[in-house]
């Protein structure tokens, strides 16, 4: 399938607008690329201007979403990634590679399973890139997130 | 205004001194480049051999540094990384591209305003290199950093 | 010394096992190689399938790792990509740089010595490449990690 056409299909799948600009603001931006790679700053689970899934990220007292949500949360912020990288490009059949993601989990104090959360967006990447979207990722457990989001990613891609 | 004077006017403003070697320990360096990019190692708000801005960021007890005393910090760091590059590469006006900043910020349990904080950055980079200083970023809460500091960042420049 | 000699040495003296395939899953690799950069995923302590080094790194009730168990576990983790570089290069004379590596060490509230946790990955590198290991690094205190691992740490190599 066309990259286009099968993050299409995912974002419709997810309930996520593809015809909204994304806001921004401030002195940087969302997307810049630097030679032949595309940089995508940190992106949190946000649908239009709200945040979805906030909250620390784990089971018991201290956590308001669980392994399914942040996964959920996971692949929201890798879908705003595609819709920067697909307005930034014309199409997502320009991105040639996937070098790197960063996944940060807002996390429970005993959870430990940041790996299965950043999953939701290795598996997005897989669904509209193919083979070309495996990546390297690394993924960690932090204290807070902007907005008290539960998940934020940020993405090197590769361009022609 | 040349970024070197742009750099002088900020660092002046927040009593930086901008005569003093900075220095490094250990088998790593503060700043290295590869092919046309410029990395520089994450700084936290130290001047001399001082860290300023020492404890965690929010309100309430369990913190000790406010937002705009944040924002300070996250300049502060920004000027290290800036007197870094010019002394690596003999003016700043040889940086032609910021891709990636990622700001850390020492979080106080509740506190959700990283993205605040890291505009102390942003705008420090603006002031000095105007649009060629718009940056991707990435802001997140974490835990504790190298001693205590309340905000670290790191940066890749582009380089002619 | 040549580096794959100095790594066979390196990871003797840690009983880290240089035979053994690393197992990967999911939809990621653990070392991607695009143009001149080789990106390793972020590597926690595992030799074989067991995580050594589990917990927080400090002293006092919180912790469970002390500065010296945290600097190996650093250590371990570079050999492992070491050995992932090695597998995907052939050698590890192919490294050119070491253009930045991030550790993430998972510290107890008041543990403020990531930079010393991450001298064990920078001696490594030395200890390999001699100069040509040198590198920029970021270290920040995080509160969980993948599995519970006492330190995480992701790698950019310039290769030829």
């Amino acid at each position: 399938m066309h990259p286009d056409d099968a993050y299409l299909e995912l974002a419709s799948a997810h309930s996520f607008p593809v015809h909204e600009a994304i806001q921004i603001g401030g002195k940087y931006v969302p997307v810049l690329r630097d030679g032949t790679l595309l940089y995508v700053s940190g992106q949190i689970p946000r649908i239009g201007d709200q945040v979805h899934f906030v909250g620390a990220v784990g089971s018991g007292p201290h956590a308001a979403i669980d392994l399914a949500g942040a996964r959920r949360a996971a692949t929201v912020s890798t879908l705003r990634a595609l819709a920067l990288a697909k307005a930034a490009l014309g199409s997502l059949a320009a991105v040639r590679s996937v070098p790197r993601i960063s996944v940060f989990v807002r996390s429970a104090p005993d959870f430990t399973q940041q790996s299965e959360v950043a999953d939701g967006a290795s598996e997005a990447l897989y669904a509209v890139f193919g083979p070309r979207g495996v990546h390297t990722r690394t993924s960690v457990g932090v204290l807070q997130l902007p907005k008290g989001a539960a998940v934020e990613i940020d993405f090197v891609f590769g361009v022609e």
